[in-house]
């Protein structure tokens, strides 16, 4: 088997040239080859800036998900930053290491994965490094752009905002154990909400922004945290609001999972979760349509910290998450 | 001893934070703390970006450089690509690896030795990640800045142009090889020639430019390797100009190292290496004087591909490096 070792560090550079010489270019200058690249901003736009890595064994194994699928993750997780915060993609960078003893054909995969999901995003590969390592790991920083002030901020909300999601929870927690139980190859990856975190953007009205990565209960709490030395806020969620994918109680029944802990705290579903006035915030048809997606509006924000929502009955008062 | 196990990823997250606080904001709309950070580009400049690790075992080693140096060498080699560019600081993100066994000492050297480099030259920490992993490794992506048509680009020299060098070559190989052999500790941190880089941009004509961190030579191969797909020229230099430090070949002589190999060869020396037109390229004293730093004319580029230097007297040929 042909291995990263064969080709050495140039050979490695040498084949992502190759492979990213056919990329759109977009905003960028100067790309790849030089000591750095060149991005061109637009007038009255500032630049978004975000870095997420995987590493092996923490955040992907080689035996449950194809290396065009760890590539392709290792980008869309970044660009899911880009869209919680109404950004454009521009470019990105990556920091690739990996032992000397790793597979080419893994090697090519995960390059493969990455400059698929950077072209279908028009978000090129500009820059990076190679290192030898024991393990392997893709450190990408992504750089994005946003019209002056129409930036979606995380630490924004007020008491009485409206809570609302993007599209539904809990299927990549599914997926997961579902590959756990079965052995099955995971394959199922996130949509960053691009669309929508700029339709957001545009909106008129104050709009606090997050999107959720460790679950949506935790990333609540992070919505909600207030700016640092602030005061936190809280919230009250109607959990049977929140959107599920079809059929996924029978899912969770299959795989012994409990359906509310696991749409609102399965983690990776890569949605948008944000807040809006509650006197000016559009309708959820309004909203679904300008952003391109199925909004739901899940609860409001309260002056009281900690997440509740309604026990057993209506009217049977709350319990804390 | 207590160990990065005991804070855990938020500990450290936390400690950044609090570390990261005091940081000059500079450019920097939104900092550390929201899905991302917000930069704001002056008009008519262009962004350059570019990125750089440092790894356990293959860049450095615990035993034989302290934290706090192996932290500043890691923003310092980052920011020399920005020297190189012509452009000047904005800010840096930061994808840290390591084993929940580090020392949380260790850690804090890591993250002082950064953040004071940060402030010495208004290049504030804005976001990044923390993983767990086997080694340490941290990956370093720079943002700057540079007036649209300053930028100073690798692959633009022709055959005729004089080479120059900044400061001098050989510091950086001898401080290793007395580290080797006498097991002191490796203090050395490179000086990115940031106002050099910015002032050789502001000159009225044709430059060329790279920064010199695998050896004279091997740059100097990279500066006239040309464009992907272009033609490689050639240079000749007299290697008795290549500017050495005070008291080089006793240093050399004491530690069996050969002088002219040593300067030519040895890396990590992070000057600055260009071409500039025969005809209108200022004197090395005016370089010196606008660079802030001296500057020595080391040779010329030649369209025949190859490096080659006068043999033993003056008048008896060429030899090929």
């Amino acid at each position: 088997m042909r291995t990263l070792a064969e080709i050495g560090e140039f050979g490695l550079i040498a084949r992502i040239q190759r492979l990213a010489r056919s990329q759109p270019r977009g905003q960028v200058v100067l790309g790849i080859g030089d000591d750095a690249a060149l991005i061109r901003p637009r007038a009255g736009e500032d630049v978004v800036i975000s870095a997420d890595s995987l590493v092996e064994n923490v955040h992907f194994r080689w035996n449950t998900q194809s290396a065009a699928t760890i590539g392709s993750r290792a980008l869309l997780v970044n660009l899911s930053d880009l869209a919680a915060m109404g950004a454009r993609p521009l470019a990105f960078t990556l920091a690739m290491a990996a032992p000397p003893a790793l597979p080419l054909a893994r090697a090519d995969g995960l390059l493969r994965g990455l400059l698929d999901v950077a072209a279908k995003h028009a978000c090129p590969l500009v820059g990076g490094n190679l290192a030898r390592a024991r393990e392997t790991s893709l450190a990408i920083t992504v750089l994005g752009a946003v019209k002056r002030g129409r930036e979606l901020r995380r630490h924004t909300p007020r008491a009485g905002d409206l809570l609302f999601v993007t599209g539904s929870f809990g299927s990549a927690a599914l997926a997961l154990a579902r590959s756990e139980q079965r052995g099955t190859a995971l394959r199922r990856l996130p949509e960053p909400r691009l669309a929508a975190g700029r339709a957001l953007g545009r909106l008129p009205m104050r709009c606090a922004c997050i999107d959720v990565s460790d679950g949506l209960l935790a990333d609540l709490g992070h919505l909600l945290e207030g700016k640092p030395g602030g005061t936190a806020l809280g919230a009250e969620i109607e959990p049977e609001r929140v959107p599920v994918p079809r059929g996924f109680a029978a899912s969770c029944a299959e795989l012994g999972l409990d359906p509310e802990s696991t749409a609102l705290r399965g983690g990776e579903d890569y949605e948008l979760l944000f807040a809006l006035p509650a006197r000016s915030a559009p309708s959820e048809e309004r909203l679904s349509r300008r952003l391109g997606v199925p909004v739901r509006r899940i609860g409001r924000v309260s002056a009281r910290p900690g997440v509740r929502g309604p026990a057993a009955g209506r009217g049977a008062g709350w319990r804390h998450f």
